[in-house]
């Protein structure tokens, strides 16, 4: 195998990566890591991988490793040439986009799940994160009622990177039935060849 | 002049990029663009190319616009090979930075200035930027004490993406003296020829 895979199964960072691999039809090992482990618990090789303890890692064959889910998406993009941009886009739209996404809708939107299965985050701290979310929600809402996917008729890795977390609406309290083209979306993503939800992607293998 | 640039003289965004054009020697006009006029009253030209009536934007001399100041970044060490990867690190590496950077310190530490700015910001998200503040200020420390620049010996894009706000530590109720490695890696990148500060580089001409 000449990809492997370290992530989690909470970690929507994660998902992105997994499932780019699984839509593109990449070849992979995913290797599950117990984040509720000590750091110097962790296997070896994933601790020599991760720069900061951290997943996503993707290692490739070379033995480089790659951290940042959006980085690691860009990476892939250009090396497998799947994913890319669609027809009417640019790599700069594709860049641009990513950025955005990990300034707004992949900050907002984990915070927001972490706040709430802490359980002891400040009441507003909570209503910052939710406004933000609302923020960010509106911007794709605008941009997805007005195509069938973020940047053209075509999925790209744009799509993959914004949509992980919202599959779990509930555990961040979003009702997605306010932003309606962001669940029409959704569903559209979610019936592409190969799709799988987070869960069914991301847990450990089932012990004896 | 082949590249314009609108930015505003607050933006620590907007100021990434000017600083690199200026350090790299790349000419461009720069527009300044009041934020305090509704979007509908910003000159014409700025409306077409900003994708949400935001700062950042780059027109480059085919007329298209590039938006999110790292993915603008990006763009030009790629473009004219200038503040690329330093001799040690990739271009994996560097856009694995870029986007630590946009979901790190380039959210937390504007948000926190951004907050004191307005006055009325809740105490508890006060302090919950604070914290974040701190995690990511002790990242690029650990980061900056082992080697002169974040990836290496010369100063790259990531540099000029991660040192902008805190170029107004003040501002942002931040007391650099707890990060002696990052104060010192300020003054390397203020003593880079062609450096100026914030609002050196971003305010609008004087006028008559």
């Amino acid at each position: 195998v000449s990809l492997v895979l370290y992530g989690n199964r909470e970690s929507g960072h994660s998902y992105k990566v997994r499932l780019l691999l699984t839509l593109a039809g990449i070849s992979h090992e995913y290797v599950h890591i117990d984040l509720e482990v000590p750091r110097s618990g962790r296997p070896a090789a994933f601790r020599a991988a991760s720069r900061f303890g951290e997943v996503p890692v993707l290692v490739r064959d070379d033995g480089s490793a790659l951290v940042q889910s959006n980085a690691i998406l860009l990476h892939l993009a250009r090396d497998r040439g799947r994913f890319g941009p669609p027809r009417g886009a640019t790599w700069d739209d594709l860049t641009s986009w990513l950025f955005w996404e990990a300034n707004r809708v992949g900050f907002s939107v984990p915070n927001l799940r972490a706040a709430r299965f802490r359980g002891d985050t400040p009441a507003d701290v909570m209503a910052w994160l939710e406004a933000r979310v609302i923020d960010d929600l509106g911007v794709l809402d605008g941009q997805v009622g007005a195509r069938p996917f973020l940047l053209g008729d075509a999925p790209c890795v744009v799509d993959v990177a914004c949509c992980a977390y919202l599959f779990w609406p509930e555990q961040a309290g979003i009702d997605l039935s306010r932003w309606p083209a962001v669940a029409a979306w959704l569903e559209r993503i979610a019936a592409l060849p190969g799709y799988k939800p987070p869960y069914a992607l991301m847990s450990p293998p089932a012990g004896p």
